[in-house]
């Protein structure tokens, strides 16, 4: 094993195993707990897909592994599930000046921080695209079939990750992403503070504009509870929904009533992301 | 709407409903908050049977319902899932004075205390098996068919609840109970608390002395993880088993290689307790 993996947690699961590692991130400078799950078949020898999920605000590596129930599918289709943290965390990682849920600490959105302090440790996005894979495929069992999807601020970050790299996942979905957010509050908080204040600059990691100038048509699959409470203020899916179509992209945006932001919404369709990722990782294994 | 009742939470799950209600318990003397899920055939006519669900030491009204993905097959079978809190709560409810995790708040057993402080409030026995149950059967779209499981201390509560009243539950199942409390230091450290020193009074909260003298055969399914880390010092499943072989009671033992204490083990097998519980409720239907 790496030097630095250290095993926090071990618990059979579906026949697989639900595990837990700390490592030390060089990207962010700061010891980093993630959630794995290795399905049954990953004793069995051929190396298994990876699907990655990212956490919305306030989450860690251990919310979705709990909650969302994505363990007894992932057994069944042979996957690998990564969930890692949503922010940097330890000593000397700054946080929310007053302590506020939707920024710093729990909330890193998948970026990389260019602004004094955040740019020292905030680099989420260099961690889950690059550190983190390199990490899991060096370390277990897995193939470079990648696929990717998260939730709220975390859907936001598995579309951009997706968007930011082609060729580089086979599948991308969401579960209710912060879907533009250059033009919503929690959006402007946390990119006015990672990023800077120049509009420009957000660009780059913005779902909806980012839209615009992907050179790979790989299919969005995104679920939104229509009960959601953060819908009109925050989540945007009209304005996904436009960049889409103004740009030719393909997008399933499926709206279902009732539903809201919790993760009782998540365990509701989880079934039907990881059967959406599967067939992109088996149509196009190699 | 009961007087004493009011709704704390609804989320959509599965299509149907789970929801979290707050009421005034008289037994316990105080109020008390469960959770209930409602699959999507509540909306349609017919009364639904029921599963209590008993949670284990430190749990309260969630974990079940958060962790243990019982709402996919609760939703496609067409049964109301209920789980109560481990314990009374409140102003003026005693706690153990050391607040050790394994007797007061959160440890209630599912017995009726006997004893001075704990007689006043902790009598979760008449909660679980008449009060809740009045209220459940009074305020939603359900029938009188009742099944009952539960965790560790739980999975020994639905043991005895089902034991002690032949007729009321049709069917039950457990996982990792503990076994036989009188003869394992969690139980008798609580049931020496709630029941006094007489361990002649501690065989009619005692699973393996019920089995004895039962006089309804119903089969007993329990699943027990052979990595769990209390199964010999607390769970004794081996005791439950020569109680059963002695009484010729139907039980279904079955060892999980690798299982552990967790909801990662009530997850991978939660299907087949729902299933389990469905064919009674279905094939004694009136």
């Amino acid at each position: 094993m790496h030097d630095s993996m250290e095993l926090v947690a071990s618990n059979k699961c579906f026949g697989g195993w639900q595990k837990r590692y700390r490592h030390r991130s060089k990207v962010l400078g700061c010891d980093m707990v993630f959630g794995i799950y290795l399905p049954p078949q990953a004793d069995r020898g051929a190396p298994l897909p990876v699907l990655y999920w990212l956490s919305g605000l306030t989450c860690t590596d251990e919310n979705f592994m709990h909650k969302a129930g994505a363990q007894r599918m992932a057994a069944e289709l042979g996957i690998v599930v990564v969930a890692p943290d949503t922010s940097p965390r330890g000593e000397g990682v700054p946080d929310d000046p007053d302590n506020a849920y939707d920024f710093g600490l729990g909330a890193g959105f998948y970026v990389n921080a260019t602004q004094a302090p955040w740019s020292q440790h905030y680099r989420m996005y260099d961690y889950v695209v690059s550190e983190l894979p390199e990490l899991i495929e060096t370390q277990f069992p897995v193939s470079e079939q990648r696929a990717i999807s998260g939730h709220s601020m975390g859907g936001h970050g598995a579309l951009i990750c997706a968007l930011k790299n082609p060729g580089r996942y086979r599948s991308v979905s969401a579960f209710a992403p912060i879907s533009n957010p250059s033009d919503c509050p929690w959006g402007i908080k946390a990119f006015g503070h990672y990023l800077g204040p120049e509009r420009e600059h957000w660009q780059a990691w913005d779902a909806c504009a980012l839209l615009a100038t992907a050179s790979e048509r790989l299919p969005l699959l995104v679920d939104q509870g229509e009960n959601d409470g953060f819908l009109e203020e925050q989540l945007k899916p009209d304005a996904l929904a436009r960049a889409a179509a103004a740009a030719d992209h393909p997008l399933t945006l499926r709206r279902h009533p009732g539903y809201d932001h919790s993760y009782y919404f998540i365990a509701s369709f989880i079934e039907d992301h990881l059967r959406h990722h599967a067939q992109a990782l088996a149509t196009r294994e190699d």
